[in-house]
């Protein structure tokens, strides 16, 4: 029989897969003999159960639980239901890896009207025990019953505005009775029946509430973002309650070992006394830092000080812990790896080297890749800044600089960034997990309500995003889309502001922004990546500032110079243009013959930019079309440019069109029908080879044939380009290398991938296209029904962002033993989008690629993608 | 040491891929000691190695063919070059399988101006000389060196209009040897050098001209049409010349053991006298048959037939044999098996079987599977015809009834075809192998010179169009693109014409057509088929008659019926359009409710149609813009019955545009969106069952859900499904059986085939949509660059047309393989286009499939092509 429910003392911090992060944590605390509320964990297996049981609790499932319910009342000596000595828990999700605020929890379950009534007689705290019920019955209305959560905080701010009071701890005993009262026929509207009264009932139904909360939208969006894979499940966390709302010399808070933002090794942290843990987390009253909790409560600092130490030797990393003091008794609710900025992550993978903590290996699993993004963020230009005047300063939540639009919804920024906005600022009073979307898509977060362990700051440093939170001094009217200053100015929606993340400044307009700087703990840190991995990492980049960027990020090489985005300047684009609209073969070649040189001196630049290492170049690979204009009030002045009617313009226009020219007349395909095209492309780059060759450099080019299918299409290009180079380097005299490989993003390129690898010296894995092909949607048809596909839990992650190993990353296996049974030295990389996605990474490590090739600002990641991917797989 | 060069006794008719197909047969003759000119072949690995050394003749080829020439020179006791006793020969191609016309010959090889003279003072029959050098000067300009053929035709025209004869063999010796000296003058200008005067370097000039033609445009198109690998090259056969032209004694002609176009066991042929082979096939005079050859050389006519029977037996087939009469005596200079229409194709593989010639199996592989669909072409209507006046009569050169607008060549046939124009008929005087896409393109062909064996008429019963030929009442100018009727009726590009290509009527209207019947010896043939094959043949239809057409065509069960096709009808289109443009959910299904009633009523036809066999129904596939208009004009209308604004309806018409419409939102992808609309089609699939099991049919309906890429898709459009069917057949207490499967039509698919099967009743290769993703090119689109891939040989067959087994074919067997791997009952077939094509049938027998569907008019073909795949793969 399965074991599915687990008391803390029978787990540990090993069984996370089982347990979820919290559960393991909290029988881990239990076992080194932390003071922790106890309870029992119903297993992430129930989970999937549930799920596959047709959304119900098996009987099975259902008696472990009570039995462990039975074996808990024994442990802490209350019982569930008792009117004297009530056992009162709270029920928490706990996934494998922590998904903070995502799914749902319910606190003091076990309150019915009778209970409640002798806990005022046991405690003699009639505020304390309807303080509880009310946040009770209004977590269990919203969380398990899906009641509308904003129709009970109506009801509440109702009943503190007819009181007189600000805060709801200025609200009597009488007060909360009342609220109570109120919030019962509240629900009874809404259920159309009473508030349960048996607490069995209630923790049933509690349980299931976090089962179903694993698939919540923001709990989907979440997992998409965070590559969380849906079939793990949630645990669920049934623990005694302990109380932080018990009166003055109770509360609760919030700490990490080390400083989340910079790293620094000092306690950091926030708590509130008299409050409940949410109070804290959800910003409803501002909290205060963790420091002055040593005047307030000595003995109480002290004891968690002397934890914090034990938690972080323990699990050899900055811990996140949750506390809760009750009658001045301090309990641990929660410790975990706190997550944290990339300068913080940096810094403290660093010193806990140093500090002889850990390994270089283990630090290097310590920062999340995609977290390194934030390193390379923009700052403020200094000048620009100098004339900015700050106009409100909030807690400077998650570094980086932005500039941006304002708007104040998350729905808002959505349909502002669909309508074509980039520089977007969301504005909100507080952000809550259904933001999640919206918060996402801005490029900086302001919030005028909560503390650094707010939802808006968690979750803005976890994707990197600058965010000043906690910023009273502004105020909000979301009515009418407004913010305001303490002097009285006003911004509206689509205005310019500014937030610098790394001080809490917010400006009033727009402000330049630079490139960043790295600190010494990234050199250290990359140079630790750079032994580990055996990846090597290249970027794509067409123009040598690129270049420069990208092997200033550590590039090892271009992995992809798209030759087409050198057509686009002024006097370029016109003779392409002669070139496409060209009746003759001679007439092509001539305008070809204009465009030969500009060409020649980029790769020059390229060249010389990456000195020393491969540089690989696609040749012209987007349909034809793409590069003349469309409407006829473009065409007449073209036409007249270019010498030809109107009308001929037009219909060679006309002509190009295609139906679906994702799969028309472009990559190898136009140099099939043009080969006059590939074979000055193919001058071009030899002539700069020579060229930089002479100068002293050492350059041997790569070109690649795009969209090949099949191997005569790269056979035909192929004579061109070998014929024409060949000539070329004896004309010159020189000696000359040159490889000439092709994209595999065709599905078929990969089915015969060993007839391909016969002509090709290199393969590079064009992931854009080979997953638009291998799903047979387009990126861009696809955005508008993907949606559903998440929300159906059809799709967990976007296939365009991270390689769908199931499908297009068995073509890859297919091509890649393919590729090698008939060239088995041959050169293989990638350089889709894919190439700086970290799971991505490391599944081209698996495949044993010589390279991946990303975008220049994604090179520190995927270097570090590729060392972890070595260390996960020993 | 390679042997490339055999003597004729050297090979037999086993070495048919060494030799080629003539020279195979030449050998045989040999050997069975019937009268032929001896000679050797160069073999198709000569040409193959032509090409691998590019495009030289190796020293070692070289040296093979002078040895076997002087050892022919012995055997012939003449010698090249000779003056007195000249060992003249021809040069010609021979693949594997015949190409008539596709490549190139050259006769009288050998002679040169001393040759010349000396051959006159030999033979004295300075008219014969000089007549064959003037060919030979011609074919060696037109085949070797490639100059325009005309320019020598115009020098020859102009000479007959000076001397006034109306034929070439009214010219005299004395005019024959000006037309050398101009031919010669002409060639000088061409070539910028005299005329060969060295046999030897004519010979290798030939041979190397032959094996160039192997790749010439029209060799390329024949075998693409033909399914011809591109890899297999052409033998070269070089033989001592006999001469038909060696005056009236002389004579050369093609005949056929039995009749080509019914099958009679007659012996089928024409001949002309004092004339070179190419006059016959050329058509440029019109023969006589071969019956009256018995009163102008009875003792040739005897031996021919006795021939004739020899070889029938020999080779258990009906044979095509070329023949010349040099000065009363006989030789054979060709036999092969003769092409034939589908008519005589049948019947003499049934009077075969009957005459003890060969077994069933035997025959069943003597009819090509294609040419069936001849049978089921169109006849005249015969009211329609009564009406008809015969405005001319031709030879009926390939059965079957056309009517069309008349084009004057093949490329206004192309541009026409092109433009959108289905009734076509070409036009000519006389076809030449450069019209092969037109005549492939025409519905019917009419020519106005030229016999039965002339190029128009050969290539038309292989292709199963309707030709009529040597129609010489009708004077055709082709400047003004006018034909004229003895009467002086006259009719213009554009004019409707009529022919009938069994009867040799043309007829100046349009005249309709109607099905064919089908003869007794179809019936037995078939039936064999039947008998032999395993694949089940089902059809792809979408409507009660198109499946009763089917299923008159031996259709067992429906493997695709296409559900958009039933929405097009006036009242449907309204309410799918109302569908597509509700805003809710609830004006959705109310749509879709009167939908309902039209869907089951369909259903319930085709079932009965079907009755007994299985019926496929793929749920709705494509994208909803289809549905919708797209011009304002056709908009404003549209609003305003469905009751909406022209803006609120042109902003969802522009809202549902795709970049990309094939890779789309569309399949299972609408399903996801709108399950609503899967589960009316559901309730109609079902309900319409249950209605006709009612009536005592026993129907079992096969859903299908296409376009899935992800099991996940299908397990929730699946869901949808099983839900509301269940729910019908719960409610109507009755029992029955449904099965749900899926297209594998998306590359995704097939590489995750193991994880679909779990869900999937059934696979159905969408082939169709398998080979654009496969390829990364649609259809639509690649029309414009495939010509390319064609002419530069990159391509050599359409994959559309015929299943590419390498790439598409390699996913369907991985497909293949994974669905068994978890389901190892699943039932699998094809659906697309390649479902009726013989190779891609034999294919799909290889895998293993349960069946092949296609379109009603190819089930026969199909039926065949499996019935092959089973022998041709014992």
């Amino acid at each position: 029989m399965t074991k599915y429910v687990y008391l803390f003392s029978e787990g540990n911090k090993d069984m996370r897969n089982l347990l979820g992060g919290k559960g393991a944590n909290l029988a881990e605390m239990t076992n080194i003999g932390l003071p922790v509320p106890q309870g029992f964990t119903v297993t992430t297996e129930a989970c999937t159960k549930y799920y596959e049981d047709g959304k119900v609790i098996s009987e099975e499932v259902e008696k472990q639980i009570f039995e462990q319910l039975a074996a808990l009342e024994k442990i802490t000596g209350k019982k569930v239901g008792d009117t004297k000595n009530p056992l009162l828990v709270s029920v928490r999700s706990g996934a494998r890896t922590s998904m903070p605020g995502m799914m749902d929890t319910v606190l003091n379950l076990g309150l019915t009207d009778e209970v409640a009534k002798g806990f005022v007689e046991a405690t003699n705290n009639p505020r304390f025990v309807y303080d509880s019920y009310r946040r009770f019955i209004q977590m269990f209305a919203d969380v398990v019953m899906g009641f509308p959560k904003s129709d009970f905080e109506h009801q509440f701010d109702r009943i503190k505005e007819q009181k007189g009071v600000e805060y709801d701890t200025d609200l009597t005993a009488e007060d909360l009775m009342e609220v109570v009262d109120i919030y019962k026929k509240e629900y009874l509207k809404h259920a159309g029946e009473e508030f349960p009264q048996d607490p069995k009932v209630q923790l049933l139904e509690a349980v299931k509430a976090v089962f179903r909360s694993w698939n919540n939208d923001r709990a989907i969006t979440y997992r998409r973002l965070n590559d969380i894979p849906g079939s793990w499940g949630t645990a669920v966390n049934v623990q005694e309650m302990v109380y932080g709302n018990r009166g003055e010399t109770s509360g609760t808070g919030v700490a990490f070992t080390r400083n989340p933002a910079t790293g620094e090794k000092k306690l950091f942290g926030e708590y509130l006394m008299n409050a409940q843990g949410e109070d804290v987390v959800a910003g409803i009253r501002t909290p205060k830092s963790i420091d002055t909790l040593k005047a307030v409560m000595p003995d109480c600092y002290n004891e968690f000080v002397r934890i914090c130490g034990i938690l972080e030797d323990h699990y050899r990393d900055m811990q996140d812990m949750e506390f809760t003091i009750e009658d001045g008794k301090l309990y641990m609710l929660q410790t975990r790896n706190g997550k944290r900025t990339a300068h913080a992550a940096l810094r403290i993978a660093v010193e806990l080297v140093e500090e002889g903590m850990c390994s270089k290996e283990e630090a290097l699993l310590k920062v999340e890749p995609k977290q390194l993004d934030q390193l390379l963020h923009k700052n403020f230009d200094q000048d620009d800044l100098k004339e900015a005047e700050v106009i409100a300063k909030g807690l400077a939540a998650s570094p980086g600089a932005a500039t941006g639009k304002i708007y104040f919804t998350a729905d808002d920024v959505v349909k502002a960034h669909k309508a074509g906005e980039k520089d977007i600022l969301l504005v909100r009073m507080e952000t809550s997990p259904e933001d999640i979307e919206g918060m996402n898509l801005a490029h900086g977060i302001l919030t005028t309500r909560g503390g650094m362990t707010s939802h808006a700051a968690v979750v803005a440093r976890g994707m990197g995003t600058c965010c000043v939170c906690g910023c009273g001094e502004l105020v909000i009217d979301e009515a009418t889309k407004t913010i305001k200053t303490k002097d009285g100015r006003e911004f509206h929606e689509g205005d310019y502001m500014s937030l610098d993340g790394s001080t809490g400044n917010v400006y009033g307009k727009q402000i330049k922004t630079v490139d960043p700087k790295i600190s010494g703990n990234f050199e250290t840190f990359m140079s630790w990546a750079d032994q580990t991995r055996k990846l090597q990492v290249r970027a794509n980049a067409d123009t040598p500032k690129d270049a420069t960027v990208a092997r200033n990020f550590g590039a090892e090489g271009i992995g992809l110079c798209r030759t087409e985005h050198m057509f686009f300047e002024e006097e370029r684009i016109f003779n392409f243009r002669r070139m496409i609209t060209a009746e003759t073969l001679e007439m092509r070649e001539e305008a070809l013959e204009k465009i030969l040189p500009y060409q020649r001196s980029d790769f020059e630049g390229l060249f010389k930019a990456m000195d020393g290492y491969s540089v690989t170049i696609r040749f012209l690979d987007p349909p034809l079309h793409e590069f003349l204009p469309h409407t006829d009030d473009e065409i007449r002045p073209l036409a007249e440019s270019l010498g030809m009617t109107f009308e001929a313009l037009k219909e060679r226009v006309e002509s190009l069109k295609e139906f679906n020219p994702m799969m028309g007349h472009r990559g190898c395909r136009l140099a099939v029908t043009y080969p006059e095209i590939a074979r000055m492309q193919t001058r071009a780059v030899i002539e700069a080879a020579i060229n930089v060759n002479k100068e002293g450099l050492n350059v041997e080019p790569e070109i690649m044939i795009p969209l090949v299918g099949d191997v005569k299409e790269l056979q035909y290009v192929k004579e061109q380009v070998v014929t024409t180079a060949d000539s070329i380097i004896r004309e010159a005299g020189v000696d000359l290398k040159y490889k000439v490989g092709t994209m595999i993003e065709i599905p078929r390129a990969a089915l015969t991938a060993d007839k391909i690898a016969k002509e090709a010296e290199f393969f590079s894995f064009g992931t854009n296209d080979l997953t638009q092909m291998t799903y047979g949607f387009s990126r861009d048809d696809a955005s508008k029904f993907l949606e559903d596909y998440y929300k159906k839990n059809i799709f967990e992650a976007d296939p365009f962002a991270k390689v769908d190993q199931e499908g297009v990353g068995e073509l890859m296996k297919i091509a890649v033993e393919k590729g090698r049974s008939t060239r088995s030295d041959i050169k293989l990389g990638i350089c889709g989008e894919h190439g700086g996605e970290p799971s991505s990474v490391e599944f081209c490590h698996k495949l044993g690629l010589t390279y991946v090739s990303c975008s220049p600002f994604r090179v520190p990641i995927a270097r570090l993608a590729a060392a972890q991917a070595v260390i996960n797989n020993k």
